[in-house]
């Protein structure tokens, strides 16, 4: 009998390592010969060093993928709301078939929770891809502000809290560690 | 002008992604071309996932290793006590040659603050680490109960805190997920 059971996991939080440990399973599930799937909700958040390590992962086995989808980061009100809007409601098409297709083994959407908060998509759709979900699939969801809707949904969620940060030190942004 | 700056990193905290955000860095990095070591303080913490990951990027690529030294996980205590202590020892010997020698830009100690808080390192030895760091050098120290010795002289410290997780739920440890 197979005791697999997809899980639905939330990594939110204002601290570091949201990303970071999604980008761990991947790599984890992967070489347990998973079938992984990143969906990019913001453009931009993922950088050269992790494209490039996926990349190669892929040569070597197949069965990883990263899709970028989304804009960059946006504020509320702003002009560009409405494009923000239909670049999301687009890549969230996109999850929604890979979800219920059951191709993959693992989705993670990553940064999703920030364009949740950010209205760009809505309750509805959430609920959608929650239930489009095959039972043996996990779905993993990155990004501040996690909304209780999720929340109460999940699984397994984890909040990353920041004790100490090299800003706070003077220090500038590092290569491999903050991109 | 060379910018770059080694960080002293800890990931602390009871909840799931300390080492997978290690791995997530890890992996991170050696996609910018880093070079990058990994000494496991508790025997048997990394899966088969992760380290059939790390060796296909090694095979592509070279410049990313993992070590194992340190025994399993153990009790304050125990009969065996001495002999973790002799197996810490023995790796704590090749991380200050591995950290002194310069060759590696981010080197991973896996559940060292586990071994530290249970006695298996001494303080003083954790200052010998932190004094063979060469400046470049990114440090990160992983696992539960990180010191405040550590958290002290460090650069960025993050806690990952469980809010809900699927045992609660009855769910299984599931593949790729917990291990």
């Amino acid at each position: 009998m197979d005791n697999r059971r997809g899980l639905v996991i939330v990594h939110t939080g204002e601290g570091k390592g949201k990303t970071t440990a999604a980008l761990g399973m991947a790599i984890r599930s992967w070489g347990n010969g998973m079938r992984v799937l990143i969906l990019q909700f913001i453009k931009g958040s993922w950088s050269y060093g992790e494209l490039k390590a996926i990349a190669t992962l892929n040569d070597a086995g197949g069965r990883i993928e990263i899709r970028q989808g989304g804009l960059g980061f946006t504020r509320k009100g702003n002009k560009d709301a409405e494009e923000h809007r239909r670049a999301a409601e687009e890549l969230l098409q996109s999850a929604l078939h890979e979800i219920s297709g059951g191709t993959w083994d693992m989705i993670i959407l990553d940064e999703f929770n920030y364009a949740y908060s950010f209205g760009l998509i809505r309750q509805e759709e959430l609920e959608q891809i929650l239930s489009a979900r095959p039972e043996q699939t996990h779905l993993i969801f990155t990004g501040r502000n996690a909304s209780e809707e999720l929340i109460d949904r999940a699984d397994l969620v984890t909040e990353m809290h920041l004790v100490k940060h090299p800003y706070q030190k003077g220090i500038k942004a590092q290569r491999g560690i903050e991109f």
